[in-house]
């Protein structure tokens, strides 16, 4: 694959020069057209050592205006980014609409970094890599421009540059342990980038192989290509989307059969007071221990709540956090996005909300709005819902493998019971604020909302993060299920010591921070 | 000071029941107000232990709407938060205009557990209360309301609380070492709780003090309280301000004299091409390998560039990120802020973009603009940048605490030079983007700048962070001027490991991360 890169690609100081002003202007001139648009651009800058990938962000810092673009490099991971699913370093640094992030290494980092060392075999990187493949697809579907450079250098040639570095006080080259382990291993780590980038090569996330070995050839490629992507994409302003019958995870006829399942909740079910009383009291008391004996092990508690409106959600997460100390704990409303959390992908601003480990985040409505109001209204395209349900099931499974323990709740009452519920709102002072037309008006779309929910947990509720339908016309009844179900769902993962990433056997590369190629 | 807090006030249950729901309609329409103004209100919740705080913030979550309320607890620091100024933990939980946060001891809490432990002696406690009375009227002036609990106990009803808690299996007294030193060591607490109180208990941030013996008492009052002061503030919609003639800081006879400061700049100054090249070729090595220096021992650089529109910021900027490696520095150009920006205190946006230890962080125009381009062209009101020049020499004070590097450069060109380089911008094509109408604008309120940076410079140029006045007319002199000076102060500060605060010898409490009380 890096015959390519090897070849000899030289520029001259004058046809540098020459090119360059030319360049830079449609740089800026094609940055001045990206930052009106809904796309935001991710470029990744990874390759051999000494290729001068330092150097090339450098440059194009010089060429583009600074304003609108940012570079990122991830040095070892701060306690609050361990504490958190892997990607979050990634969530934290991705642009805006109209705006470039530069990143060195990114998500590709610590997978070449760890098979190169042998501390992870082929398996473990393909699972990583299929990872990466999904998040990137996520990304550009989401209207996101990445562009990947991968920078080469012959063998002879790096070990050339690497000794010129070692001799430059001016290089980074003496602070980096090791420094000579690239070079020595060329073989190899040829071998671990040709397979990371083959997997990871695809038509909506291409890589870019750029012959380092001129340093002018080098820098006018780069500032080249990144041109042409931008401006190829902003020739295409809609997000590619795939047509809605090519989604590969149509419901076979077993899983249509379940799409009953909310007619089948069984609402009749009641808890007389006194049991409700005991059975509160006991809960609770069982809940408070519980989130403490979480914070002492440190894992995350989320937990999601949705359902119909006047469903119960709010009285069933007033009776959890009456439990929980008020220190411990933080519910996330989700209301209107701010306008920074719309310029980015809808599943951002959920990302930037998890909390510190040991924690409890209840989300009130979640990132389920995508495939249930989002869905009926029509906010979202019917390609955009459809691949939500991928993009969610991949952000709950790095949340349960970072150690998370993720519960999810599904409130449900009748028609009747809601139209009670409503006029007593009505009536209720303190309750007018929670009923508005709009609720009247989701009220029509009853049926549109059921098949939506009937899908949704068909192709959500995992193994790792299964959903729990709680019968809501009693409201005892349904509080009692949930906490319930909270204290058996912590007490279980709480005494289940021997697996600090439940639910999943896979095992993939990118588990340990690396400090060393940036 | 305590012993109105202890006269045993008491609610029955049936006026609890009578009051509540009223209480809670009131708190449901005032949380709606708010909303829709551009008030953020900052409610802190301390007081002696077993007081209930927990308790009580949980009241105020099931009262009001969740949606605008956020609670933050303050346990050990992260990492993130140590690598940056003490109070960027706080900042970081400010809300927006138009919601609450509940922040558990807030800024308190370290000169409380300090202050109680003998960390620390009276004159550190009260260097670091007159901090805080500086940062509450720094937030109240931008049109917070800080609202402020002391829940008290009398010392039997403290001993009686405890001793329960440390029977209740749902307390998290478990959890907590030494539970019961704050009970044997009452008058000390008390007396470090009166001093605090009474040295931060001001008119704009007024401390409440509550008997916390019977909760119904307590948790009805906290909630009147609140509602009260929301209330009233609201009805006072524009913050309080200071008549401009009131400002204590205008200037002396002796400062006003230094008035001409920028008419003494000598800016005939040049520095001939081959003296350039030598000189630059110096100082990027020097620059390269300071910021590796600076970067092992974790200290942060933080640069502001200012100056007159095509004074030569960006040219600066680029020869000093040609010196530096890509992954260590980050420019933020100041641009529009983005609306939750704008929902917070100017200073917000600057204090979230501080950098992990050991970085440099280069702003491209700064928070000075409020005293430069936003007094000029009047977005900012006469107390408004008559009080930033506080606000700013102390957020810079506490930069510099931290142990962060601080420079700040103007540069500045005769209206000659700046009138040669808009030509040449405006008829060079990757250089017109730089020149818009507005800068023609701009220059003819030249003499309205220059009076605005020399007060500027007057009154923001400290021991801790002065600043570098740049002759901007021959650019290879100012370019060499900026770097050698970047040289000079990093070699300085970098070889000075006697004093990782420098600077300042005032001792202040809240240096250590306290883990004890919540």
């Amino acid at each position: 694959m890096f015959e390519a890169a090897k070849v000899g690609r030289t520029v001259s100081k004058a046809d540098f020069k020459a090119q360059r002003d030319e360049l830079r202007t449609q740089l800026l001139e094609v940055q001045r057209t990206l930052r009106d648009s809904h796309i935001p651009v991710i470029v990744i800058v990874a390759g051999v050592e000494a290729a001068g990938k330092g150097e090339v962000v450098n440059r194009l810092n010089e060429w583009l205006d600074t304003r609108g673009m940012q570079t990122f490099a991830f040095w070892d991971f701060s306690d609050e980014e361990r504490e958190r699913p892997r990607y979050w370093r990634f969530w934290r640094t991705l642009p805006p609409r109209g705006e470039i992030a530069i990143l060195f290494g990114g998500w590709y980092l610590a997978p070449i970094e760890q098979r190169f060392r042998g501390e992870c075999d082929d398996a473990a990187l393909d699972a990583e890599l299929a990872r990466i493949v999904d998040f990137e697809r996520s990304l550009t579907h989401d209207g996101a421009l990445v562009v990947k450079f991968w920078f080469h250098l012959s063998e002879q040639d790096q070990k050339t540059r690497l000794k010129e570095l070692s001799r430059d006080d001016r290089s980074r080259w003496k602070m980096l342990p090791k420094k000579s382990k690239f070079s020595e291993q060329y073989q190899l780590f040829e071998y671990v980038a040709e397979r990371i980038i083959r997997q990871s090569d695809r038509g909506i996330a291409p890589w870019y192989l750029i012959e380092a070995e001129d340093k002018r050839y080098r820098d006018l490629t780069v500032g080249k290509t990144l041109l042409q992507a931008i401006r190829a994409r902003l020739q295409q302003p809609l997000p590619t989307e795939p047509p809605a019958t090519a989604d590969p995870l149509d419901l076979p006829e077993s899983a249509s059969a379940q799409i009953t399942l909310l007619d089948q909740l069984d609402l009749s079910q009641t808890l007389a007071r006194d049991d409700y009383k005991e059975a509160l009291k006991h809960y609770q008391r069982e809940i408070n221990e519980l989130a403490w004996t979480a914070y002492s092990k440190q894992r995350t508690t989320v937990l999601v709540f949705e359902g119909v409106d006047a469903g119960g959600k709010g009285g069933a997460i007033r009776r959890l956090t009456h439990a929980l100390d008020a220190r411990l704990y933080r519910t996330i409303p989700i209301a209107a996005p701010t306008d920074e959390e719309k310029a980015h992908h809808y599943l951002w601003r959920f990302w930037r909300h998890l909390p510190r480990a040991g924690n409890i985040i209840i989300y009130d409505r979640s990132w389920y709005g995508r495939v249930l109001v989002e869905r009926v209204e029509g906010y979202a395209s019917e390609a955009e819902w459809r691949r939500a349900y991928t993009e969610i099931n991949d952000f709950e499974e790095q949340l349960v493998e970072n150690g998370s323990i993720l519960l999810k709740f599904w409130l449900h009452v009748s028609e009747d019971e809601q139209l009670r519920r409503f006029q007593d709102r009505e009536n209720t002072p303190y309750k007018q604020y929670k009923i508005t037309d709009e609720d009247w008006r989701n009220r029509e779309k009853w049926p549109l909302y059921k098949v939506a929910v009937n899908e949704m947990v068909a192709r959500t509720s995992t193994e790792y993060a299964p959903w729990t339908l709680v019968e809501g016309d009693d409201k005892p009844f349904a509080r009692i299920k949930v906490l319930k179900t909270v204290c058996d769902r912590l007490r279980a993962a709480l005494n289940d010591d021997s697996s600090p990433i439940p639910g999943r056997g896979i095992a993939r590369c990118g588990y340990q921070s690396g400090d060393g190629e940036h």
